[in-house]
């Protein structure tokens, strides 16, 4: 099994990805780890249990999409960090049902 | 007293942007907050306790700075997770002293 897997869904303005560690990820993984590619012209929302650095190399990589936004489970919800649509606000919560 | 607050300290080659929630922030909060300017010759560390989609607003905000670090306490450290200079590495750790 790989150190990181990911899962996508998609929804119609945005593709949903999972990640899932198998074991507590050490940071010179980023080096080397691979993002599924997406459809640019939708949002991402990134959802899964790891640490922020991890997040924060998710989020930079999709940024040329058509906005990022991280998976809270207490909010049942993507909030929005950055958006290069006007019809995407950051903070804007999308509600969504992810389950671990 | 302001809900986020930032402490800033600065070394050689980055600065550390320490923030302080004195309640916990609500998504809507991003719409508002105005983090500190800092020289984007140099790298950012972002440190704080707070909640994943604050960490992700504030690294695509300091994207134009010459890297992006989130502090990992159980590191003791930042990892680096986007830089722009051939001089610092995704995945890479600066080890900082951050006292919260």
């Amino acid at each position: 099994m790989e150190d990181i897997q990911f899962e996508i869904k998609e929804a119609d303005k945005y593709t949903i990805i999972n990640y899932f560690l198998a074991k507590p990820i050490e940071p010179e993984k980023l080096k080397s780890i691979v993002p599924p590619k997406v459809n640019p012209q939708k949002g991402v929302i990134i959802s899964g249990k790891g640490p922020i650095w991890l997040y924060g190399f998710l989020i930079h990589h999709y940024h040329s999409t058509k906005f990022v936004a991280t998976y809270d489970p207490r909010l049942g919800g993507g909030v929005i960090v950055e958006s290069h649509s006007p019809d995407w606000d950051t903070g804007d919560t999308i509600k969504v049902e992810i389950n671990y």
